[in-house]
């Protein structure tokens, strides 16, 4: 049984408790947050569960075998420090840290200790996305031509980060983890219209080897609820659309053939291909659920998860990389 | 009764000699072709034009007043000049020219001749762009915030130009149209996917003051057809989807609130703002009828019109533009 | 402060609790369940809510103002007829009873007793339904042509009831309250495919004076979720979906004008009107909340439900006629 | 070659004139109508195609082959006698007759004569409905549940039929096809809004044995275009959504498992399945043009067509029926 101390119950911290409590391999014995209030919630949830103000009561208790860091963003990565320097591992938020350097730190930490990181990227699996990778690494789709996705919403302006650090993990882990490769470099715009510094549109390009370009549109200011990426191959296309109740992911047989003619002028022909289209049921299973069994066999069997320190990394990395590009007006920042 | 001739019936030419045919201001005398089928093709529908293979007949022909010219972009230039230094006002396909040096040549042309340059940007006359633009200058929209246009489908490929070259001319019309200021700078990204050099997936971003954002998603390779235009301002918001048979437009009533606050942390405050929604009637007029009435009414009254040559010029100077920063990955390029 | 106790707690019950305790003008005393696990449940969750397996004890406590019943329907009338003789007033599930005898005779003890009977008809106190039906009594709408109604899924089948008395009391409920008028007579249709005597599609046409048709297509076999309500009048047309999350209303001004002619074959002309539609903001506020603010206002005020006894009744009576109906192929029933 | 006479150049005649031109096997000599004008337009497409007032001038002609009847309904019965017995194969349009009688006295004509009907139910030959009958036909979907149409618009109203025999020969026609077997009976209601004594609202159910339920809804009046028919099976089910432009067909591996169980109150368990949606390729070819070419090969085989004279005496004595029953309010009409 490994047991798990959880700092920060405020939005996202409930329901990783909820899971956890949910789950045979993990009991909880602490919970941490600046505000009473959210520990009395918990509590009354879940009165074996301690409570204390200072999280640091949770990462000295030598019984913590994991920590749970569910703090704004800013937070992250004094508690990672602590908790990894303290022997434990950690399940860390998205975004994982403000800076590619913090994230390099913990990632060194974790390596010298041998601890297992785990970024809280809830989307990876999903369903949804477990398909798709599944039907990429099957190669199904082919080479992949791009990736396009779409997370636009009159949404929940933030204080303290603009709409890249806000909505773009998501995207971004996705990318990352459905690409599987390195990208090369990226170019981003935005506009700020609340006159605060922060950019509540954006547009970010990855470029990645071999042609490939992915696309994240995210936006606060938008009067509809997009929530659509598109995935296409030499062989197959995909359209997820995470908004439909019953349609999430289709996967169309389209494509083009590039035919080398004989013709004078244009030496290529590109030839178009349709078929049938086909929706595959997607298991309903909660992501969390999904993410703490795979949690759990990672710190059991000592394997990586596929949402480890790394991936945490490469997500800031383009985050950072975003907003300087987005203050230069799409100039292209290498990784 | 003013005279036309019309050189290039393929693709568009003979939608412009059937509207042109309807309409009481306008008589067709000639048609103009490389290839003769093209042209029997005509003469079946409409006996009384003439052909010919050189359409410089036309251009000599004292009795023609309006030059259409519907040919692919790279001729457009060399029977533009031809037309206008004959006197003849002319209607020419979008995009205007393939460069804008030869954009600012013909306008300066048809100034000392004062003859009328009418670019063909379609899309202005739609019952669609009207209403849009109808309620931008009404104030009802506020001040824009931003401008997103998708243009997406399974598409023909081009032999001689990138996507952006074939599809975008549409969009940037209409964000030109709509907006109604002159852009600062672009900064676009793009890739090809067959290996000729022609992008067939780009993201143009297009910065204009006031920290109105545009960006246009055009793409050749999407399994699904995909046209939608979002214009977001301070008052209400816009999505025109062009797709849709029934309900094109639908403005809403929603928005964000910028509140001062004396709140320690944070200085502003974003409220929500969510109302009814509403979907006005658009007439069905077909656009090109519309455009041809608007020509005939220029041409009588000495006016300007709407898709003017400046208009062209600026459309040009973005799909070049564009182009530049694409080979440049996102680089900004000051217009 | 009205006291009230609930009789069954398995799938409604709970959210009824919830609500009552959510509502400063109710107190929850007792629950009952023939299942100790259930009451459990409820307990967890409200520890102050005393528990029994008998529900006669709810209805002997003098204290108990107020009977929710929240049982299968076939034991409604008995607990219903037991909390009226004790003085209470009821909250009872729809349908409100087995049959139009018993729903008669409950009614006859209330007004007897001078107690209020709400029956549980949740969709009418919907932001939706409420918003409908303040148009079609302001007269927008202007008379009604049509209601027809589609409920479908792959739905939860009953064991002991056939679809109609399922899912047909939610659209009978709202047909009676929108047109407000008492219904002439029923045809009813359906197939029962598994062979235990249960209809599990059915299609039920209510009559009313003047034309007005209304009609209601319930399926438990379905492979698509459709729960879609027409209301068309003489002068605007509602389409309400209730799956839409954004857009459940949506007002049309179309419609029909009949002209009288001179034309010697024939003396009518039918015209189109088409114009703007319309999509209201609802209010998203939970309908169960809305009903007992409702219920206690009535109670407070002495005033009659919009869904008192007669209201159930009239549902009662329809889904009687058409098991009837069903049986004979489509025979008219007069109600 | 057959040569083929068209009578009735309305609206539908052209489509099969410009059908049958295109069609290698026919060829058309004459057309006829009682307006002069519609004749005109037909010979300044087809200079070609002689013209009469007199359809009897086609019917005397020994070189026709073929009539197409393209006239209104009143008229059918009247020229196809006259055809038939003159010795021609005939085309007619649906419905095919105003009565039943009148249907049976063509099929009884043409078989002593050994001539051909052909009845154009075009969706017949659509690919949509082509798709859905082979996957009936091959045992995909299994025993057939229910058939279920959905045919409404602000429609054109006729002046001489109700909305059933204007709208529902498609989809009784294409019922009957995938069904394949003799309905039972049928009740339908209605209602009349203008006041004319024609249905402008209906809805038809068709009993078949073993359970199997058909039902129809068509509608003039109402505000949105609906045009979608399920067909659910023991083993799947189908969705056709004739209005969708890429998703017309949708086949959901879908159904329910009735399992015997020892329980002691219900002795029969329905267990839900759900698996993947999929979507086939559906032609794009004319059904017009399938259709004659379908006529062509039974001429030339001597087979039946697949929707011959009693294809067309079922929807009529269904029409026949359902008005009947509309205006016994559901009586149950036996076929």
């Amino acid at each position: 049984m490994l047991i798990a101390g959880v700092v920060g119950v405020g939005y996202w911290g409930p329901n990783i408790i909820r899971n956890l409590v949910a789950n045979k391999k993990f009991t909880v014995k602490y919970c941490s947050d600046l505000k009473s209030q959210r520990m009395d919630h918990i509590t009354s949830l879940y009165p074996t569960v301690k409570t204390t103000k200072d999280y640091k009561e949770i990462i000295n208790d030598p019984k913590i075998d994991v920590v749970a860091i569910c703090t704004p963003v800013f937070s992250h990565f004094e508690i990672a420090v602590a908790a990894l320097k303290a022997g434990k591992h950690i399940l860390i938020e998205k975004p994982m840290t403000s800076t590619t350097a913090q994230a390099e730190e913990l990632i060194n930490l974790a390596e010298q200790k041998n601890l297992t990181i785990l970024v809280d990227h809830t989307f990876l699996f999903t369903g949804a996305v477990q398909k798709i990778k599944e039907l990429v690494d099957s190669g199904d789709i082919g080479d992949i031509y791009y990736f396009d996705s779409v997370r636009v919403n009159l949404g929940l302006f933030q204080h303290d980060v603009n709409v890249v650090w806000d909505l773009a993990p998501h995207d971004i882990s996705i990318m990352d983890h459905i690409i599987g490769r390195s990208a090369e470099s990226i170019a981003a715009t935005g506009s700020d219209h609340v006159g605060n510094g922060l950019e509540d549109v954006a547009y970010v390009t990855v470029f990645y080897p071999d042609n490939i370009i992915a696309h994240i549109h995210v936006n606060w200011l938008s009067p509809v609820k997009i929530r659509q990426t598109q995935i296409s191959g030499t062989r197959k296309m995909i359209v997820w659309d995470d908004n439909s109740p019953s349609e999430k992911i289709k996967i169309y047989d389209k494509g083009i053939e590039v035919v080398q003619t004989t013709d004078q002028i244009y030496n290529t022909l590109i030839q178009y291909r349709t078929g049938d289209m086909y929706c595959p049921k997607i298991p309903q299973t909660e992501a969390l659920a999904v993410e703490l069994d795979h949690f759990a066999a990672c710190l059991e069997s000592g394997t990586k998860p596929i949402s480890d320190g790394y991936s945490g990394l490469r997500v800031v990395q383009i985050l950072e990389s975003s907003e300087k590009s987005i203050k230069n007006r799409g100039k292209e920042i290498r990784l």
